[in-house]
């Protein structure tokens, strides 16, 4: 008899994005709900950079030729992607990451829940909460924590609260943990961290012999000088850091599909017997193994986000979608809302107004204003009473939805 | 600490293909060693169908506008990719499957091995010998074997021996198993399966509530009337098995990144309290959370593999290929080798000379003819003695090779 793996029973039904879509639906059948505008889901919305489509393009145009017909690519990227991504993205902001340190992969998504299959189950885990629900997941379907709480909370996991308590910094847990999963520009919130702040976190890392998962997907967006684009800018971070990035929200690659994930060479774990065991030939052996590679097309699209033109348009595309976020910081507070994020990332988090949650500002914000958000108690518990709008959407559906918050 | 997962550490270390590549790259070093022709990795040679091309232009161009522009796809691949599969693949050839029963991914390699993420770790695994190896790797480091022995097999695995002695065809082990992979056409021997050969699997499984998964990513090559093209023409299948079927070999797309995976949604597996689980919407869950759907331009391509122009392509690749094929089985043959496979597969599988291991006629054939093919041993244990040339090639290469093996 085949036996199912029984942790899958533990995730909880109603997951955040199927219940939105439910209640948007039962929304739309209604008379009088016309032109929804949509600040949910994070996707981008205005089209790939030409650098990318033309890349693409002759990528195309060789594939269809004998000479320049490409099989079987590298399963850990070409290696010229690889080094321009180590040139741009690392060694030219003084982070000294090198091409064989970088994995090429069709998504964030795939690479920050497949990581957890070269790590032991026994390691105990830290997540901030809010937190994008995929670090959560992976961890229940793949039998590192124990059952959901009546709070919707997951034991075994440990959970660092960021709201405005603590200015949306996560505290170091009282109790050591193995894995602690960072996001910065922070999905959902919006929050940063500074140098000093992250310093902090890879000083208790390498104290602790713990590994730090830094999410760094929206670190284009980063507008001041003071928060770290690379938890490689931050001293002894190759020693306990592993960083995922992604193209999907710089160069609108939601739906093309390319990632990457550094992993520097000298980083160890343990053992049962407590021998130092490397981490990038494990990652090296599991990318090989179950995985063939990004498109060929699609690497060649990626390559062109580093041509001259090719950071033109991505900027243009940076700058476009943080005009939105300061256009709805401004005019949400204009409204009274007490808002946060969207100065450094595209996302905007709003406190709900006193005595609803958020499910109940989602459905208020639907009913009255034909704007779909996300609420903010589905990224955790302590996201309860917040609200996120993301600064993905055209001028005029933001201006829109706005104008029609205000006017409720 | 961090621990690592140590399953990774049973992993022999002499991988078959790394271990090809040195050998070749030490030969090449060597004087006379030119123009090598190498019919080792079964990866595609031959330029694109037009067809695709032109849909995956189509998609780019698409993809620069603002009407055009697609962002996140759904993780089970978008349905009128999957509906085009379901009817050309399954529903014209009698087999009834749906559009939501296929997933479509990245590749078949992904697929074959992340299957087992939804599955208990204390199933009983078999697969055939020799096998490719990514079914016995993804084992190993996720926990389900025991170590490697020293004749090279792990411990805890049932293996099911195809060679000449069963005339190739794979018997019902003794002992009871819960899993069983299965791939026809058969990489690497080439061999098949008949449609009564697979009904008496299918009833195993279904009379020990047993899982088959059905590699057929070669079925495209089939020539003969009795070779089954999918499991789902064998009565019962829809109760016990998993297909994987991907586009690398009939279209061309080993560099472009797709497949599909066929589940049906009655498929059940079981908990530990014996209560009936559903396996569709735990890979549906898994493939959610854990995924972030193929490239729209690439599923543009996919969907082109069935249109009128797109079937005349694909057809004219599989006969230009089948006739490499036939060309190296008639050449061998005449220089005295025993050859099997290559009628319905891409693969030549050969007996290597008396008092030879498949080792030491892989460096035979490399340094007399400066042929690189792929030793049977790699694949397992039961492969010694025999080795595979692929006829993925160009047609000058193959009469070349062939050549140079029958005038050493």
């Amino acid at each position: 008899m085949v036996k199912v793996n029984e942790n899958y029973s533990k995730l909880k039904a109603g997951y955040l994005f199927p219940e939105i879509s439910k209640r948007v639906n039962q929304h739309s059948q209604k008379p009088g709900a016309t032109n929804l505008i949509k600040l949910g889901i994070g996707d981008v919305t205005e089209p790939l950079p030409n650098a990318c489509v033309e890349a693409m393009q002759k990528a195309l145009q060789e594939m269809s030729t004998q000479q320049g017909f490409k099989g079987y690519g590298p399963e850990q990227g070409y290696i010229w992607l690889r080094e321009k991504i180590a040139e741009n993205e690392f060694i030219s902001k003084g982070c000294q990451i090198n091409a064989e340190e970088i994995f090429v992969s069709d998504g964030s998504k795939c690479d920050s829940s497949n990581i957890l299959d070269i790590l032991g189950d026994d390691n105990l885990i830290a997540v901030t909460d809010p937190v994008y629900p995929v670090y959560v997941d992976s961890n229940v379907m793949s039998g590192r924590t124990g059952f959901a709480q009546e709070n919707g909370s997951y034991e075994g996991l440990t959970y660092i609260p960021i709201n405005e308590d603590n200015d949306f910094k996560p505290q170091i847990p009282q109790k050591r943990v193995d894995i602690i999963y960072l996001c910065f520009p922070n999905n959902p919130t919006g929050a940063t961290i500074t140098r000093d702040e992250l310093q902090e976190w890879v000083d208790y890392a390498n104290r602790n012999n713990s590994l730090i998962f830094y999410d760094a997907a929206y670190e284009a967006f980063i507008q001041d000088q003071k928060t770290p684009h690379s938890i490689y800018e931050i001293k002894g971070a190759k020693d306990c850091a592993i960083e995922f990035r992604s193209f999907s929200k710089n160069a609108g690659f939601t739906g093309v599909r390319c990632a990457y994930t550094v992993i520097p060479k000298k980083l160890t774990g343990k053992n049962s017997k407590g021998e130092e065991v490397n981490i990038w030939s494990l990652w090296n052996r599991r990318q090989s193994t179950k995985f063939n590679g990004v498109s060929y097309i699609v690497q060649r699209g990626a390559e062109a986000v580093y041509s001259t033109q090719g950071k033109r348009e991505v900027q243009r595309l940076i700058d476009f979608y943080m005009n939105n976020a300061l256009i709805m910081r401004t005019k949400l507070t204009e409204a009274g809302f007490k808002v946060f994020g969207g100065l450094n990332a595209p996302y905007i988090w709003i406190k709900v107004p006193d005595g609803m949650s958020s499910w109940d500002f989602f459905d208020y914000l639907l009913k009255k204003a034909n704007v779909v958000g996300t609420p903010g108690s589905g990224f955790g518990l302590a996201g309860e009473g917040y609200f996120r709008l993301s600064a993905f959407n055209s001028l005029s559906n933001v201006n829109d939805a706005m104008e029609r918050i205000i006017h409720i």
